[in-house]
């Protein structure tokens, strides 16, 4: 297939096994009309509607302090930036897949003079003993739970507390990257804000599982936030009014974050249909409501097989997908929400079938 | 009165002499709803919806290409960090009302490394003059046209095209903060293009007198913006979906722009009325729809005298006043847009009376 076909062929697709489906703008706005209520629109940060969502976001993860942001980007390098300038240091340690390496054309380092070092391995989270053998010190370090570029891998919970201690016992801050912290619940049995506990900043995302329009927070203790405001005017973050964000963050809290669990267990299950057709599921089974998928194919097999199937059954199943180190292979990401609820066990395990065949 | 009582007498006012009035977010979602037709959402700064707009403003001011930013802070730190960075120089020069020097906390100096060179006094505009007793090199000189912090003034074009000179001489690059660009056109006699002209790059808002919910564009040749998009993304600017600040800001351009020239002669009118009962208007006329209006009274007494009528007429006048260094003089900053229209010159004359009366 050509690239229009198969981009034609997704587009006629009524269906999807992937997240929310498609964001309609028209809808998403009249809908978050209907959410506004009689609110007032926020100014610079200000007003009852921002405010009153910071406070249901802090109470929500057990922090005393949170700021709505436009972005993670932005929320991220705050913390980093404030743990660094307080140190007096300007080293910060993430794991090789952190948004900040891979994502944000080294922001770090251009707008903040700070300097990565990198722990663990790229392939698994960071534990303890990659701290343990860290040989220089570091003003912060940053943990992602889940790692989102290796599947959504969530380490051991005793991982977490073991690092925790490291951390303290040096002094180094300790802040959670997010943003899927929201996914994180089933597998550690534990509530958000006992994930949270151990850190002392944390950023959690809007738009991702929870389905927003855009924007972040970031969470801390009160100076802490206080002093992040002073980064966002800085940085242009402080925006004169961001309530249609706003207010998708906040129906997206109330309306999906109920539904999440119901996410993982589902996306478990679609985990073992993938397995029965030959894919390779990471991590198996999955920590959360996202994973990623090996197929023994080249991408454009994969790919032209998935628009076929979209085109004639109307179920777009896989809408990406790049090679491997392991020549014949691909791998995918694949994230469950609320689309998969259109697509019963029974025709997803034909469809995927028919996908594999088709391939 | 108690600042509560204050507020209250604002609030009950069902029409207001100031800029377009209060947004209420809900009607703004549903017109945006409607706005938004089939249009699909723009992904990290992709898509029909914002990249047409992009070429739509880039278009009107005649530049080569645009990207729509969250706000204006960003957009002008981009602007310089570019310009320096590509002079190996990091002085900067602007004027001392300029927005990077008394509203971004810094950020140019925190984040860039850039230092501020303050050019001209700050109850005028900058001028060739002042630009001829510079006395070191700078990367870049930044001029706002109109010069919001001192009521809107604008230099006469001959002076605009007196520093354009100066700047290409010595290969300085020259930015235009263009945050009401808009207004301008009606004194300068000219279209937006031609204002925009003599400047290497150019930043406008979009929220300001179009109404929009929030967001900015920078424009310039086609390296540069394609170099401020890399910013963007270290900024934490480069957001999955911005469709409500899009939507709004072209709805804005199509029903706003074209009302300005009338926004700018009742300004004139209104600035009349105001020196017909005593205050002081600067400039006068106004250059634009803006203004600064000085009362020969304290700042307190100006705002009940305002509340009051607020309350017993249903318009309100003035919102806010400070104080100057003139004893028993305070100053108030003027906007004149949508929602003066409501209000005929005879009534407004007979407010205005009332309101000294009762100062």
């Amino acid at each position: 297939m050509t690239p229009d076909e198969r981009a034609a062929a997704f587009r006629s697709a009524t269906r999807t096994l992937r997240a929310h489906g498609v964001r309609v703008p028209r809808a998403v706005l009249a809908a978050m009309a209907e959410e506004a209520g009689d609110e007032s629109a926020d100014v610079y940060g200000r007003g009852a509607l921002i405010e009153g969502f910071e406070r249901e976001v802090a109470a929500l993860l057990g922090k005393p302090a949170a700021v709505f942001v436009p972005s993670g980007t932005m929320a991220q390098q705050v913390a980093l930036r404030i743990a660094a300038d307080a140190r007096g240091l300007r080293t910060v340690a993430f794991h090789p897949t952190c948004h900040l390496e891979v994502h944000e054309q080294r922001g770090y380092a251009h707008l903040h003079g700070l300097v990565a070092r990198l722990v663990g391995a790229p392939r698994r989270p960071v534990l303890r003993a990659d701290l343990d053998a860290l040989d220089e010190p570091v003003a912060a370090l940053l943990l992602e739970l889940p790692q989102r570029e290796i599947g959504g891998v969530l380490p051991p919970w005793t991982e977490v507390e073991a690092m925790t201690a490291w951390a303290r016992e040096r002094g180094v801050a300790l802040h959670l990257d997010g943003a899927r912290l929201w996914e994180t619940t089933p597998f550690y049995g534990k509530a958000l804000a006992e994930v949270a506990a151990p850190f002392d900043t944390v950023y959690v995302s809007f738009y991702k599982i929870l389905g927003g329009i855009a924007g972040a927070a970031l969470l801390g203790d009160e100076p802490t936030i206080a002093h992040a405001r002073v980064w966002l005017r800085r940085l242009g973050g402080n925006l004169v009014s961001q309530y249609p964000q706003v207010l998708a963050a906040r129906a997206g809290l109330r309306d999906r974050l109920p539904r999440i669990p119901g996410y993982v267990e589902r996306a478990r299950r679609v985990a073992l249909q993938l397995e029965e057709v030959g894919a390779r599921v990471s991590p198996s089974p999955p920590h959360t409501n996202m994973m990623h998928v090996a197929f023994p194919f080249e991408p454009d097999a994969l790919l032209d097989a998935s628009a076929a199937v979209a085109r004639d059954r109307g179920v777009a199943l896989v809408g990406f997908a790049r090679p491997t180190e392991v020549p014949g292979w691909c791998v995918t990401e694949l994230v469950i929400g609320d689309a998969a609820a259109e697509i019963e066990d029974a025709e997803l395990a034909s469809l995927l079938r028919e996908l594999v065949e088709r391939a």
